[in-house]
């Protein structure tokens, strides 16, 4: 199949898809909405085989919050490889282990006194949910866990279990199981006493309801629609949980690594969870990574209990140091406050009451559900793609645009591609 | 905590362990055998920061089949960084995806008539058996799977509901389900005929038995103590699959990328299974990759419904093209040949009629249940440490010796390996 | 063991109750508050072995709604056992069922345009409800039910795991199933908008919610505490339910068959449900007898898929023939319309702004909950038991006094037992 | 519909079903087979409303042990009616239990050395296998059942889970769960050596399979085609279950109370159960009645946490306890000795070799699967019925005759019978 792409200021090409129709399964995804193939990458920037040029305001859904390819990071993961630094070691000890433990304790932990054991799981966001909630059930000898509607928490059975999307509760053949739904904060049916109504359940000696082992939520949903829970509804949760001896477990796997402006989402709550679960951008590089984090005291594991064979991704080591060492400096947070400005104004500036706007930080959810829905959101991502600006959808019927730039984009590109994006918003308006 | 060491002909160490024992969670496993912190590789030899150099019969579990930081792999994976190839591109088309796939079926597929599609899952192991247990499921419209006593699939949930050990099981919080276990062909408890006994719960209309959407199963049990199933078995197990319409899914995931001489291992069996997980070896650098590959026609996936972050690792496509380079190589295969063949000495030669050994290709396990049981293949194992050698142990109690050397070993260094292993047997004799 | 019980009017006995403590299991419970052994009964009164008489208020927990072993039943089952009628036939066609069919047809169904067809479950309550919920699993193709806390509906799986005592599921092993509880319209934690909360579920496709089978749920909830629910509320889950496809069942084994007014409690809300199980007093002389009625279409069953030995009860059929002959005659309601305003009017007495009192026609519930709770409500019991009336207890907390006097019940006696209990809730006001 | 029968000896009626199969379920069964209304029973004879009369080796599938309507059972029933003796109690202490207990304790109990309590469940054989799984599971702490193919124990949800039929499980939507099936003793399959095979499932530390709280058996499958198990298997079996701390469950509905000429069916294997469940001949007159009988130290039950309303059926009670007066007359045991040696006369004499017969006492299959199979049994039925003798089918297809007459039959009938079940038999030879 051939697919011819126009786009301003470069030429047009015919690309040759035929060699991932005929071999990549039907599974693939984002690849069908993007005819493109990509081969180089720079802090803001793709660059397709073809020429053309896209900022980038998905950023791997929040994998590349340092940009693509960051050179900091870079030169770190260059020498590494030069030095024949060993890049696979299981759990062994390691320099590079060593070096981001020290790193991450000092830079993440210590500051915000969270006395946190680490796990490294498998490399993949949901490994690090299927090893919290085995810890979760370890712990407490119980089954049952308590997540929301609108979750999204990985594709591996134990972590889909916990996600709302009945779609891929289906296709993965998730039946009803230890975990009970309740309504999120705020969803597309409006907003719910979510403590309120568990409360109910656990003081109702006939609610059919054990108390469960945990509860597991994303302060922000992503996926759901960058939905962003009130402080208010964290804390009471916070104390619903510890009033009935539930562990509280947050997923900070997309949300989390500075995405919201404080390196954890739920930092602006006020409140301490007894596990979290990161991965995505722990190096930004986007090497696989990800940890499991629990009060030392939950930290029950017997050796091997749960393991993997890329559980200690020396690379994504070597990577997640340089980030911490990238975090750490004062200028990047001072170009990120203003990028995060000039975001919120862009918010403030869409002036359409139809369209309903919700984030925190970096990210902004633009919720097209009253305003052209999910036909109008697929247009604007392909005007934005037609001319140069890569963004992805969310919600529950995708009608949700996701923007998620680079927490280290210059100002200019970002102006650019919200230029696009107002433009494409503009274009659609009678869709 | 401070560990000394005495390893022959280097200087004595003593190394602090302290931030991994603070920090890390009780989890980790291999570090608590192998009590130093590495830091550099290359080869068929890690590198310990104190000085001390170990031949690696382990090999990540088989992830390493080219060695430690091959040479010809990291060309390329240099090249890819310093050129900012793209990194982290979710499912999207790259160009580094493109050379893998087409390398893939010019070096795997198609000469093997392999017609399969590819799935790039989560970069882990786990997350191919997950993917071809759902696929299955979804596939089939049925929901039951059978395992067999002392599988290891995997740690997350869908694939430790496949796993044997109770342990693990237990940790996990796995209740029974929809998995139905029955006797591998060989085991401790004595060999069994398992096809025999499916087709009597097959053909019993009262057996409480419903036909299952699968049977998953290792040609070669790794970690319940190195079991190779007989060409027979396998292909009785295909016949009784394709009479009753049951997906047959290979796990390749530790014995495949040519750990038994030929890339897949059911190869010398004749037979095709409908999927086919792989991980481990694919690039053999240690990043992250795994593949789930299935008949064509099963391919009935929607897109997304299986996905995940990681799951087009790019780095990885660059070494695993590379690594397939290598392997069409003849050299590679003639050099092969010959370790091979001496590993197979080693083994008739080792003359204790209370050792069982087990094995196929560059994979040998050395079964101690007889012959001093796991307390003797601890010391084993301390031994060979001490003496410059890393091997790991497997089985159900840890009772067999397995022995993984890199494909691309030089004989020399593995001729050495294999003395020590020698002399470690020897010397814990009457122990 | 020797209990000395004292009964105004009557001599002391000391009665020896060591053969059921000896033989029978520790779960047997009603025993235990009401230590005599009884031996013979008649209408309203239970004659205790050493002479005492007692007034029924618990009347088999609504199996005896006229009245312990009433004349007009016995002469038939008398003159049936003396012809040697069949007594026990499976699910043969005989005259003693033809005869019900047509009697539960013309007395029951015709009457109130109900098109049910009926089947003859195991003849416990809790059969019948296993039954329904197998059909409406069956006859969707779909798994989960929707139950409501304080729900009881059986013992056995099945039922179990749709009723929300912790206590009982626990003692079960019910685990979490393909059951989804949502609070009832009034509970001991205040009233719930249920029916919108389900909507809200539905609506939503990340809700982790699918579209259940079935809705179970007692109109009137009795061992949750006697809770009606209001003609508005099951008018709303009537269509809820309808607008998604999904069958609505209601349990009437212990409200139906006279016991609120109307043969079947959900007749004052002016809706029809898909399926009905009832049980308790179809043929109110104590023999075991359950139905379960559903709609024309959904009998999908092939023959034989749910049986039991003695789901045809030919004895409880001759019994329930002359109930439902009884309760078509006129005097029949005009007496207990009499009766039910007296027990209205029994409750619009108690003056006490504390006690919370619920029911309709002949089953009260006295809540306690507010006005001494448990311990209150004890010393009520065995006050009432010490005066000469069996009362039992209900609610989550054993807090509600439940009154279920006969529907033939002749006033003075009622009015001796509400004087009993009058006097037994005045006497304990200040506990 | 009318259907015409033909009858030797009677008036050919033409019978109306149509009230029948205008209200009844479609669920109904055996009805299909014998087309004709009862009404009277003495005896082995049932008679039609049209004057036919048939001689039944039924008894409903064991329900009838001591004939329909008997005399002496009949006269304590009719006393009890008459004086008013208490019909419907609870769990409530009466004078009828108390005998009831008396009695089964000094003719059942003591004489076999059996210390077990009793608990009367709802007066169903299924829900004495809820309650004994529950407090299995209970007493144990583990969830997991063991049970075997062609196995049958019951219709509700916990009984259907341990029920082998494909047809019932999916009928009932019984998924995979907490029970493991292992072939039984003997099967349409072939023998297996099912004890040897748990052994080895429980000695493997990776057989995917847990030390599960109960084993639960028919010493003789009745419904799965007349399998007495060997006293070398219950022995084994009992071993391997006190080997391990497994609880071993007996279920004797069908086989017990008799059947095969001892009490219990175990008894000839001269083992203990830990426990025993009991129901349809206990009483024998078809009243409903069921028991669970267990190790006094396993009686580990809360008050009420297994309750039913008619889980004290005193009119059973009062039939039970005359039951029990029959069963220790000596002419009773007399007479059903010879009795039994004339079944297995005939049984000896059939010389078809293609006919399998299995059986112990008064329960005799006849396995036409390689001399007819289904096609043939059905003829033989039909011809039975034809010729006034009621036969019901059994086994995996209903391919085995189950014949199951009377333990008090006499002589002369019990030969007219068999003269008729062996003329059905040779003139259906060639078909």
């Amino acid at each position: 199949m051939t697919v011819t792409a126009h786009h301003p200021g470069t030429h047009t090409a015919a690309t040759d898809f035929s060699v991932f129709q005929d071999l990549e399964s039907e599974v693939r995804s984002y690849c069908r909405k993007f005819p493109i193939v990509f081969h180089r990458a720079k802090g803001a920037e793709l660059h397709g085989e073809d020429g053309r040029v896209f900022i980038d305001f998905f950023c791997g859904a929040g994998t590349l919050n340092y940009g693509h390819n960051n050179d900091f990071i870079k030169r770190r993961l260059t020498e590494y490889l030069a030095a024949d630094g060993i890049v696979h070691g299981l759990d062994m000890h390691t320099v590079a282990k060593r070096e981001f433990l020290n790193t991450f304790a000092e830079v993440v932990l210590r500051p915000r006194d969270l006395d946190y054991k680490i796990q490294f799981c498998g490399p993949t966001g949901t490994d690090a949910v299927e090893a919290a909630l085995k810890l979760a059930r370890k712990a407490t000898g119980r089954t049952g866990v308590v997540a929301f509607t609108g979750a999204y928490h990985g594709m591996s059975r134990g972590s889909l279990a916990v996600t709302g999307s009945r779609r891929a509760r289906r296709a993965g053949g998730i039946g009803p199981s230890d975990v009970t739904f309740v309504p999120y904060e705020d969803s597309p049916q409006g907003t719910f006493d979510s403590v309120g109504y568990l409360e109910r359940l656990l003081a109702d000696p006939s609610s059919g309801f054990e108390i469960p082992a945990a509860v597991i939520v994303e302060p922000m949903q992503m996926e759901g629609g960058i939905y962003p829970a009130s402080p208010d509804w964290l804390r009471s949760l916070r104390a619903l949980t510890e009033r009935h001896g539930i562990l509280l477990i947050f997923d900070e796997i997309q949300a989390g690594c500075g995405r919201t402006g404080t390196f954890f989402c739920f930092e602006h709550a006020g409140v301490v969870p007894d596990m979290v679960t990161v991965s995505k951008s722990i190096g930004g590089y986007g090497l696989p990574l990800s940890l499991t984090l629990f009060r030392r005291d939950l930290d029950v594991w017997e050796p091997g209990e749960h393991t993997g064979t890329f559980r200690g991704n020396q690379l994504a080591f070597v990577a997640a140091t340089a980030a911490l060492d990238l975090w750490r400096q004062t200028k990047f947070h001072t170009d990120l406050a203003v990028a995060s400005r000039r975001l919120d104004r862009f918010r403030t500036e869409l002036l359409d009451p139809a369209i309903v706007t919700r984030g925190r930080g970096m990210a902004l959810g633009i919720d097209l559900a009253g305003a052209g829905g999910p036909e109008r959101a697929d247009l604007v991502q392909r005007h934005a793609f037609e001319h140069g600006l890569i963004v992805e959808l969310c919600g529950r019927h995708d009608e949700v645009i996701k923007v998620l730039p680079p927490l280290t984009i210059d100002i200019a590109r970002l102006d650019r591609g919200l230029d696009v994006l107002r433009d494409a918003l503009h274009s659609t308006r009678n869709r």
